[in-house]
């Protein structure tokens, strides 16, 4: 927080924004439930709970990115009307603060949303050290969420671990409609409502392409070479939380086309530099600070850019064994750790990091006419973050 | 089609209308999908198939009643503009018939994405009697889609599995969110696509809030008394089966609340109706004509209006222990069928869909100033179709 003075005042409105929002979103929806019975409401409550947790990097992204680009001054603190930009003002509707905290909250629906999907894919009960959605209705069940091995520990196990990725499936769903219908009814000029629109397909069509392509190369389906793995970070991960609230934040303030394919070019940059690191972090970070268990990617023998590019080095004979085991010990673990620095593949993901934050600035320096320098400014402070980043 | 005279031309021509529609709209994302890989336009091609296969019930129902709620003639065959009726033209654009065959063809996509993940849930390969899109992920990876037996087969075939099994996940994702794309698209009025988006709002939230209930009875999580059941019953499948097209039409139509209302009353009476009807036929009907494995039900241990009957007879103590097996035979499942209809559950759910009959007759009569004639011949000969009804 103290690093980051320049936006910290403003940053924590808009969060409080986002939070109120995202509140009263669920608010309703519960009071909705409520007439299709508590395990209804439950997977609404502990919905609710889990986003309104989170840190909201998305929408804040979006609507740090809005207040930057539109000529004037950030929106008082209320959230009170504000007068669209003009070239913006398609029809005599108003582009309102309002609206785009809401644009801002669905796509943090859309990411919990994306969560909950993954998990079941996965077969994850756990995130970030604590039950996910499917583990906390697994838990009231009965069956303890903090392991996987509810599987093995007979049929009523089994039922109740049918009974809550069923509720992971289904509640991916109904935020996912929800996503749907808060873009739907997005109090805009409708031709900016199908801008909208178009770029919410794009972003599900890529991110859910990359999904396919993670469990393609996991399950041993799709050859996991360097291209194809790149591919599929850039698809699951750089675009909807990068490019999306990029390119959702020019659209609502209205930018020249030319300045929408800048963020969204610059987007991709960064985060394609962070699922990377995303990806050394898991490997090679410190688990108390990433939160996640250490090794886990190497135990889940997920295909990382770390792995494809160790694939190509004389150490692969060494790397593979273990790394096709479904579980390794810490010792092992360790080793593979040492293995993949020493054969070259840490620096290599490294190098492909720094190329793409370097690719990065390069493009922020090209597009000085498009980008607006308020808007460089919390792109610029995005990509230092993304360099101090240890978790 | 002999029997249905009166509707069978202009349905031909709707249903062509239709499938066009379809057709269009899944070639159009195959054509997007081409830019991610192979795998993921198999999905699309894998959809689209099943899709168009269909008999397109939904979207049917619903132009049908539209074309016989607008007080004009029916839609020449080519799909030519038509004008609004006056009272909905809230402003200057019109509901022309692509725009009713579109939100249609969108009813269709959200069945095929309940299906999808219904499947995904109660981990089906097959659907009457062929491969579903699991099945045929499946398949295409070297493991036959016949039978439940893939996940025993090795590594190599659960991981084929998961990757079928994610498909079906990630499919219905799209689908569902291309339902939303086209209704938030549709060419009307905002305030009729806002009515719109509130209408399928409902029906997801319903239609989800049954298929948890649904789970929830299947694996021993929530009671199976006979109210959970028919309340079950009532929002997996009546709801977006028969109030959704029917209510789409009323609103597309621009009729009066009350019409509405009415029409919303007489799809819940028919739906509910229809899914008891498909219990008994499971059942008892003949797996020739209904297309699916004899004794299904009884085999998944699914909990019916059957079931909860039997359960409060004295014939339970020598049904129990054979419904709660996870493989019943062929002799064991006849002997259920015997039991089921001495001990008077068979009769007891035919009243119940008798009761929804007869609710639904009354009910037209009591609203003939609120549906006009045409669309009671509409509902007339589906009522009809559901008596003689044998898969």
């Amino acid at each position: 927080m103290s690093t980051n003075s320049t936006f910290a005042r403003s940053r924590e409105d808009l969060k409080s924004a986002i939070e109120r929002e995202l509140d009263e979103l669920f608010r309703a929806r519960m009071s909705v439930a409520s007439a299709y019975g508590n395990h209804f409401v439950r997977l609404w409550t502990i919905a609710g709970a889990s986003v309104l947790g989170g840190k909201l990097v998305r929408p804040l992204l979006l609507v740090e990115s809005y207040e930057a680009l539109i000529p004037m001054e950030p929106a008082s603190q209320d959230s009170s009307l504000r007068e669209p930009y003009e070239k913006h003002s398609l029809d005599n509707e108003k582009c309102t603060h309002e609206t785009v905290i809401s644009i801002a909250s669905a796509i943090e629906l859309l990411h919990y949303s994306f969560l909950l999907h993954d998990d079941v894919i996965d077969g994850d009960l756990t995130r970030r050290g604590r039950p996910n959605l499917i583990g906390a209705v697994l838990a009231e069940t009965g069956i303890p969420a903090g392991d996987g091995s509810a599987a093995d520990a007979g049929t009523s196990s089994e039922n109740s671990l049918h009974w809550a990725r069923t509720g992971g499936i289904l509640m991916g769903d109904l935020l996912l409609a929800s996503t749907h219908q808060t873009f739907a009814r997005a109090r805009l000029p409708h031709k900016t409502r199908l801008r909208l629109l178009d770029l919410l397909e794009h972003t599900i069509t890529e991110s859910v392409a990359g999904e396919q392509l993670d469990v393609g190369l996991g399950d041993r389906i799709i050859a996991p070479d360097l291209g194809t793995i790149l591919t599929m970070c850039a698809y699951k991960t750089a675009t909807y939380t990068f490019e999306l609230p990029l390119r959702a934040a020019a659209i609502l303030a209205g930018t020249s086309p030319q300045a929408e394919n800048a963020l969204s070019s610059a987007g991709r940059h960064l985060g394609l530099a962070f699922q990377l690191q995303d990806d050394l972090l898991s490997t090679f970070g410190e688990p108390s600070q990433h939160g996640k268990d250490a090794f886990s990617d190497l135990r889940e023998g997920k295909q990382t850019a770390l792995i494809a590019y160790a694939r190509m080095t004389s150490a692969w004979p060494s790397i593979e064994p273990v790394f096709e085991q479904t579980a390794i010990s810490v010792q092992q673990g360790m080793r593979l750790r040492e293995l993949l620095i020493e054969c070259g593949a840490e620096q290599f993901v490294q190098g492909l990091v720094d190329e793409q934050l370097r690719a990065f600035y390069e493009l922020l320096s090209s597009t000085a006419a498009e980008i607006p320098e308020r808007v460089r400014r919390v792109l610029l402070e995005l990509a230092r973050q993304l360099e101090d980043r240890q978790s």
